[in-house]
This record gives C-alpha cells, structure tokens and sequence, in this order.
C-alpha cells in the first residue's frame, strides 16, 4: 500500500510538487495505474462519465462500496485521498488471496474530484457516482476560464451523461483516511472510528475598491482592496478564535492587479468554515458576513458575498460504526471515536447510503502538505480492521457497539 | 497624438486589456510603430541591446533627448509613458513642417520598461541607454522562471551587448508625462514643471507560516502567513497614513498555496514606499520593517525583508526647468511646479545629464488604469510648450526663473 501511494504521488502535474486536479492528465494517468491495479484484482472495472474510476466483484445485489478520492490539492501529501483507495484494494487483493470470495458484492471507486481544488467545487465525483450532479455546474470555470463541462470533454468524459444518473442502491460506504488532524496522535492510537463529519461553508468573497497609482495617489484618496480584504482575513481569525471546535479560515486571495507599484483595486478571497453544530458554525458565518459588510462600508468599497458550498454536518450511520468499532477492538486496538473536522465522501455517500468511515493516525496531524506521512504498522492496522469488517459483511446483525 | 496614443494602446499582450511588458512581442510591435512614425519624421532609428528605439536627428554633437517608455502595467491606460514619446515626435513633426531643423541635435527615445513590471526592475530601458545597466540583473527572473537575460535574447536583443555601454554624452533629457496625480486638476492647469521626483524603496517580504488542513488544523496551532500578511498590510497603511506626503503600499500579495481549504503557508508581498525627502522615506521603511519583525515574531512565522530597488528623490536641474517655466509662461498659461511621487526615467537620465519633466493634467489623477484619460487641449499646450523649449535650445542662456 505504501508502494502504491509511493507510485500515485509521483503523478503530477508539476515536476517539482505533487498535484493532479480533475480532469487534468497527471489525475488522468493515476486513475490508469489504479483501474490496472483493480483489474489485476480481478474487479471488472469502468470509468463513469466524469472519470470516477469503478471496479466490481460479486452479484448483482446492491453492493457495499469502498473508495475515497484520487485528486489532490496543490503540493499536497500522497495519502489524503489514495491510501483509502489502496487499503480497500489490499483487503480485497487478501480476501482473494485466500480464495474467499467476498460475502457481498463490492465496489471500489476511486472519485475523481474530492477536493474541489480546479472548479471550487467539493465532492464532484461522490456526487456523480450518486446521481447528485447538478447540471448549472457545468458552467463552473476555472482560474484559466474553462467551464467543467469543457473539462470533462477534454479529459475523455462525458459532461452530458454526467447529469441524471439515477440514484444508485447502495448497500453502504466504508472509507479509510487520514485523520488529517493531530487527535489520534496525540491519544496514542492507529486508528479511529470517525462519529460524524463537521459541517462546512465555503464562501467567495469579492472587495472592489479602486486602483490607482502607488507614488501619486495620497493615502487619504485611497480605496484599497487588498487593505480592506488584510481587515477581513483577519476578522476571520478572531471569530474563529473565540469559539471552542470552529475552524474559520482565508485560504485563497488573488488581487487585480497583482503589481508593487499599484494600489489593488479589487481582491477575491475563498473564505472556510466548519463545525460539527451547524446552528454554531450559521452564527459564525453570519458574525464573519457582518464583520465583511461593516468593514467595506467604513472603506468606501463593495463588498459581493457569494455562497458556493454550505455542507450540514453529518452523522455515520449508527450500525456500520458499530460493525467497524467492533472490527477495530478484534484486532486488539483501541476503539477512539472522533468527529472529522475535514469534509468527506462518506458525506455525499450517507445521504444515499449507510456510511462510515475509519481514520487512520498521521504525523504531526499534517496534511494537504508533502511532509503528509503515515506509519506502515498503522496502515497494516486499518487493513486488518477493513478485512475483519468485509469478512463480516455478509452478518445481518450489527456487531457489538464498543464504547 | 490621440490618434496615436490609440493605436498604441490597441497593442497588447491580452485581448481584453492593455498590458505590455518588457521584451514580450506586444512591446516589439509597438516599438515598430513608433520606429515607423520616427522614420517618417525624418529621423534615424535603430534599436539598442534591450529594444529601446532610439531617432536622431543633427549633427553628431551631445544631443537633446526626449523620450518616454513604451511598455505599461497589466490593465493599463493609453498615455503613461507613450504620450511623452508622441508629443516630443509631434514637436520634431512640426520643426520639420516649417522647414525648421532642430536648433540642436535631438534624440527621441521610446524606452523598453520603466514599470518594471515583468521583472521587478523599475527604469531598466534608461539604465541601459545611460550604460547603467548591471550584469548581475540578467539572473533576475520573471513569474514564469524565464530570466531577463533570456527574455532580451528572445525579443531579439543583446543581453551580452547591454552590459559596459559607455556612458552617453548628452546635453540634456525632457520628458513630458501625465500627472498619474490629481493636483493640475485640483488647481484647474493644463500643465506643470516638475521640481523634483520623489524617492522610492520598493522591498519584497516574504512570510514563512505553516500550510495545514483548513477544517483539522486547530485554530490555537495555526501558523498562518496570511494572517501575518494582513497584519502587514495594515501596519503599512497605517505608517503611510501617519506622515504627510508619504505613501505606502501593498501593491502585490500571493500565496502558497493558495486555494479554499488549506491555511496558507507562505506569503510574498511586495511593498512601494516613496517620499519627497529621503530621510522621511527611510524613516518608515525601517518602522515598517520593525513592524514586520514584531508580527513574525509575534505569530512564529519566518520573515525574509529583501530590498529590491532604492532610489534617492531627485531634484530636476534648475537650469532646464527655468527653460520649461518660461516656455510655459509663452503659452499664457499659468506656471505651476510640483513634486512627482511617481518614477520616471528622468530619474535615471539626471544621473548623466541635465533633466527636466513636464506634467500633463489627467482626469481624476487616474493612472495605471485603462480609464486614464487627457483633454486634447492639453496635450496641445504641452506640445506647444515643447515646441517652444526647442527653439529655444540653442539659446545659452537659460530663459527667466518663473515663480
């Protein structure tokens, strides 16, 4: 599996750091080794109209489904994403090793868009592969103004198909990754039985003040976007501050211009955040809101709030979690619940599905950053623990519920 | 020269807006039209190592020069820089329509890059027409990591060439220019006699934070170098605005990353700081630099302070601009003086000769804007005011010292 991630994180888009949006080649050629791999695995393997790659085994009844995502955020780590992929792919690699057949159908797929990186969008390929692809996302463009539908053509799919597919039966989702965070660490455990997934906003925020000359337009004359959008991100910070479990963060800001010798006149800011209480995380939004309103009027500059993705939080599925918490006690570990400050899948698959997801223990808790890095003991865990759950599968009733 | 200030400004690197940058083939088609208009006029053209087009015009002594630049900032108006080279062509145009020869040989140049736009190299046309261009600035590279040296290559210059030019003999430089200020509009003048340029420092910083996952990474752990940034920022405005007539910006700021979900890790700035009087100029830019240290320290980022460019206010030589006042005082039109808080490359050419500049009105004291904008009356006052200073070249004496 290490092997594996090894291979997935040296195709990139970039000679120097690792990133592969969707529909890029680099996202392209990973989604090539991964389909190669699954057919070795003897799974009857597709791509789906946006490039989700899917690999099947077992009848026709509706399948228990086991994947994460294949596309990566710029200069990320290899295993936010693949290492779900290639736990899954591993246990069943070692049910068949073993010559048992899976006691349910499977499907892995390995989603072609989690992280939203090209288009600002979360979770495009869970949604296709659930039917909730909605067809105005095609009008989507990214920084060099090509719209997703374009994107989907130029990468081999079908942007067209990629709208009306039915809701698939499902007979639930088990994902593995990352914990992403520093709680498994910090309690000395391999793995964590996550209990829900905080919600999350996400929101563009535009200032248009004016540009004007560096050297001739006196301070006092000024309406400064980039000084307006400096008072925002730092709003951010203090609302995000002063409320125990909120995240609330500027990630991305781009100036027009972008030059040392002009006053910006307009700057775009990607605003974040997330709690697992949605009531705590709407006032939070709202402060944030306000705080943005009053900061524009008092600058004599516009200030345009555009909603782009508003995630409630969401519970895993009670009896799943209990299957996996038992898997996880069978081999001897731990069983650590943690709610996942990080946006998911499992989140798009439990609205069709029963969902449930195990995280596993990650450096430093550091992600979306090439020093992501994960213990080969701890993998073997969550490979044992995702075999113990498969071979289970086929029980009608829950396992036992572990604290 | 409207006219053909349009026609400039219909060259560009980009469809939708004016931009033309050093060595790009947008700056090389300009060039050739104004090479063509020189041509026209009578003069002798050719080109220098870095692509400034050089007319002459007499006899083989010290020349006058006139000129301006010929590049611009992304989303440019038409008259910054451009206008100075046309209403000097036109002067030479009507001399030569009168069957008047130049009192004294002219030079007319038309200068590759003054915005430093590309590479961060403010005057870098007029420091090799000077022979003041330095060997170590063609390592300097542009956004896409193609260095100056191989940018001149590729436009068809002489990188090698625009090292050790001797310094020129010249008896003189004139360069008209828009205002880029609201003070001629304010004091309702067409135009005005610059006494000095003010000093400039531009100085890139750089923050080193920490990237971190946008919904895991606690607030309390976060080392964000946007947040750093803002901090800066508005510690900038704040200097900027404690002391009269100084100016302090913020022009460009970029990320890494830089997308939605992920805190930033690093922050590149680059900071404009200009002053009539050098002493208030590097006042600031050392409480500006402390304050930079507090806010790294502060928040455990890193904080690298590179200065780019500093140049020393100068004072345009009295001689010429008693010669300019009383041109102007020969239109009838008021003679109003001002200091420059923007560059021009009479900075660099006063280094090697007398120089004086021109101020044209602008409407609004809009530049670096594509609704940058002149009154036809104007730039009719100020051809007129040029006409008359070169008839009166030849005149040793200067003319009566206006107010």
């Amino acid at each position: 599996m290490l092997a594996r991630a090894d291979e997935l994180g040296a195709i990139s888009e970039e000679p120097h750091r690792l990133v592969r949006r969707f529909a890029t080649p680099a996202l392209g050629r990973a989604a090539d080794r991964v389909a190669g791999w699954m057919e070795d695995a003897g799974l009857t393997v597709w791509r789906d109209p946006v490039g989700n790659v899917v690999g099947r085994i077992g009848s026709d009844a509706p399948p228990l489904v086991l994947g994460s995502h294949l596309d990566t955020v710029p200069d990320a780590g290899r295993y936010d994403g693949p290492l779900g992929i290639l736990v899954a792919l591993a246990a069943v690699e070692r049910l068949s090793a073993e010559g048992t057949p899976p006691p349910v159908p499977l499907e892995l797929v390995a989603f072609a868009d989690e992280e939203g990186t090209r288009f600002g969008t979360s979770y495009l390929g869970s949604a296709v592969y659930t039917g909730g692809f909605e067809g105005e996302w095609l009008e989507l463009v990214d920084a060099d103004g090509i719209a997703l539908g374009e994107a989907i053509a130029a990468a081999g799919g079908d942007p067209a198909a990629a709208v009306g597919i039915p809701t698939p039966q499902l007979a639930g989702y088990l994902e593995v990754h990352i914990e992403q965070g520093p709680v498994l660490e910090r309690d000395d455990v391999p793995v964590g039985v996550v209990s829900a997934v905080a919600g999350q906003t996400r929101v563009r925020v535009v200032l248009r003040g004016e540009a004007g000359h560096a050297g001739t337009l006196p301070m006092s004359a000024r309406r400064d976007a980039l000084a307006a959008a400096a008072e925002v991100v730092l709003g951010v910070e203090r609302i995000g501050r002063a409320t125990d479990g909120l995240v609330a963060t500027v990630g991305a800001l781009e100036l027009s211009p972008n030059v040392g010798n002009v006053v910006p006149g307009e700057a775009r800011l990607l605003l974040d955040v997330r709690h697992a209480d949605d009531a705590v995380r709407a006032q939070a939004g709202e402060a944030i809101r306000a705080e943005v309103e009053r900061i524009a009027s008092a600058r004599g500059v516009d200030a345009a709030w555009t909603l782009r993705y508003d995630t409630p939080a969401v519970e895993l599925a009670p009896a799943l979690r209990g299957r996996l918490e038992a898997a996880v006690e069978a081999t001897g570990h731990p069983v650590r619940t943690l709610v996942s400050g990080a946006g998911h899948d499992a989140v798009v698959l439990s609205r069709v599905c029963p969902a449930a997801m195990l995280f596993v223990r990650c450096a430093g808790g550091i992600s979306h950053d090439p020093r992501e890095s994960v213990e080969e003991a701890d993998v073997a865990v969550a490979l044992d623990v995702v075999e113990r759950f498969l071979r289970g599968a086929g029980v009608a009733t829950p396992g036992p519920k572990a604290r």
